[in-house]
């Protein structure tokens, strides 16, 4: 699956692109006047293979949540339970990827890839295929490959049977979402203690050095930080893993949910349907995704610039400028979300906006 | 009109704000990361008085369009007769702003406050108060103050009277879309050759030297861009506004879409609803609302970063940071309408987001 997945990803069509430049500047706005709006279009005229490029609607949330055996190496101050807590919250519509989403009006589907502690009761699911885009039920998908990886301070934090079944589960998420009418989806995740893995995968593709890779996550404190940079630095030391055997980075410092997100990347670029990244932990995923098929890149909206480090370390490998910069470092999707109407906005102008021929403007 | 408007004007409510911070600290995320979206939750608290502050909606971009007679200096390569034009095709709905007003759910309203050249024909319009807001039908006010400025290089733009008539029509419209039940208010413009009049507005305002404030408007090519510095240059050193009188400033060296903004801004202070601001004309018009009236900035926010150097120059005088920052010049309210969902995203966390007491989630 994974392979066949691999193999149909492919490069941006420039003719579509060639297109979109055209149109662009035929439509009645100085030329250049909408900024990264235009090349954004551009781009997803490319993945489209079609100028105009379909409106990416509706838009799909997909949260992945894990736990992290590098919790015990007290990486942070929130208790573990906190991830299995929140799939609650999300499931009841309390939490603030919940508020956006709403507004928004796009689905949420979370995915239990590795939570550690029971959940709380999950409400009944609607049967229907139809219901999951429906934005105002947040659906519930168990896929538990275990329960928390390990501690990746002492071990590998998971098999690489282990690791592929999660890079499996996001492809078969993105597929269900995009067959169900999706027209873009968003990486959403939930793990307490994940931008520990996400650091350590940072600087392994990227080969940053730990501490320009390692963020304070929810807000840690001077020793806490200091503690989680020597676990960063001493897994990459006792792993070794190679950026070129993305599986294998994966399973060395990896998360489920890291695993997942990159599944889930690679399965919406074979679909040639974008997909918007949310902060560090998405684009911790999104270098995995990247060195499975490097044209993957080119599905890939960054939807905002995330306040950990690591984001921009990862962004600026990839190639990406993220559309929004606000200072957020929540996760769940909350920066895709908030970045959605930029890319709904710049693909509505190639559908939407006259020519100076057609709305009688003259030109300069 | 305008004492009474300025009268109104008060400070944030420091109560309302504390009230804003002290519930963003039990809501289930961790504190603070929402960045910039916190504080500016808060800063619309203190505006309405109120925490949590109304989610702002609906939303109303109102579009001031004049013409310039500072055109007679080249200082662009457009025909004026596009800002008549651009009319008709804001209310065929053919332009970039309608493409992203539709998509937000905002209504559009133009206001003709000094355009040179004939109309075309404007489609009729819906006589009931209800369609005022009706997102489906852009709105046609016409206030023509004079058929376009005199040209600044030569003489005062406008008199002190018809400043003043612009600026009270810009309080009138506010005070029309707040009643009929706007939350928000949305500033656009549209007049060919208008960088020119807000470069001299934001140096007059801030003192910045005409270099630092003059941009390239549409894109215009070197000989043209120092020409239009020159003359930026020149008008400052003729006229000598004295910031402290912004009414002579906005005669001396503004247009009539700066004027109307101005008042727009003014009215929505007065009535404490937010206002989002759009690019260089907008922000040129808010130096001068909040040299009218200082605690107008805090019923400010700004929209996105404009390409034009002298935005960036105003927003640092006014103490605002931008919601977005992609390169946008093109004006008409466009970059305001992609802020918007930010805007109304930071507002309904504080009303729809589960504290961790509520949602069972455990704390750090």
């Amino acid at each position: 699956m994974l392979e066949t997945t691999i193999a149909a990803i492919r490069p941006l069509d420039e003719s579509a692109m060639a297109d979109a430049r055209e149109l662009h500047g035929r439509l009645t706005k100085p030329a250049g006047s909408l900024g990264a709006l235009e090349e954004l279009s551009v781009r997803l005229a490319g993945l489209a293979a079609a100028c105009p490029p379909p409106v990416p609607e509706p838009a799909a949330v997909a949260i992945f949540a894990g736990d992290h055996g590098v919790h015990a190496q007290g990486v942070t101050p929130w208790p573990q339970e906190v991830t299995g807590q929140m799939i609650g919250n999300f499931l009841a519509g309390g939490a603030v990827v919940n508020a956006f989403a709403r507004q928004a009006g796009a689905s949420v589907t979370v995915v239990d890839v590795g939570v550690a502690t029971p959940l709380p009761i999950v409400p009944a699911q609607p049967a229907a295929e139809a219901a999951i885009l429906d934005p105002s039920v947040p659906r519930f998908v168990a896929a538990t490959v275990r329960q928390g990886t390990r501690d990746l301070a002492v071990t590998a934090a998971l098999t690489r049977d282990e690791a592929l079944a999660a890079v499996q589960t996001g492809i078969r998420i993105a597929d269900e979402l995009i067959d169900a009418g999706a027209g873009i989806l968003l990486t959403g995740d939930m793990g307490i203690g994940n931008t520990t893995p996400a650091a350590a995968l940072i600087a392994a593709f990227t080969g940053a050095d730990p501490l320009d890779a390692t963020g304070r996550g929810t807000g840690v404190d001077d020793p806490t930080y200091a503690r989680k940079v020597a676990v960063v630095r001493a897994a990459l030391a006792r792993h070794t893993p190679d950026p070129a055997d993305p599986l294998g980075v994966l399973a060395a410092v990896g998360g489920l949910e890291h695993a997942a997100l990159a599944g889930l990347i690679l399965g919406a670029a074979a679909r040639r349907t974008p997909v918007l990244l949310d902060g560090v932990i998405a684009v911790s995923a999104a270098l995995a995704a990247a060195a499975f098929a490097p044209d993957a890149v080119g599905a890939m909206v960054a939807g905002h610039r995330s306040a950990e480090p690591g984001a921009t370390v990862a962004l600026r490998h990839l190639g990406l400028d993220p559309l929004i910069d606000l200072g957020l470092r929540l996760g769940e999707g909350t920066g895709a979300l908030l970045a959605l109407p930029v890319v709904t906005g710049a693909v509505r102008v190639l559908h939407e906006v006259a020519t100076f021929d057609s709305a009688g403007v003259a030109e300069k």
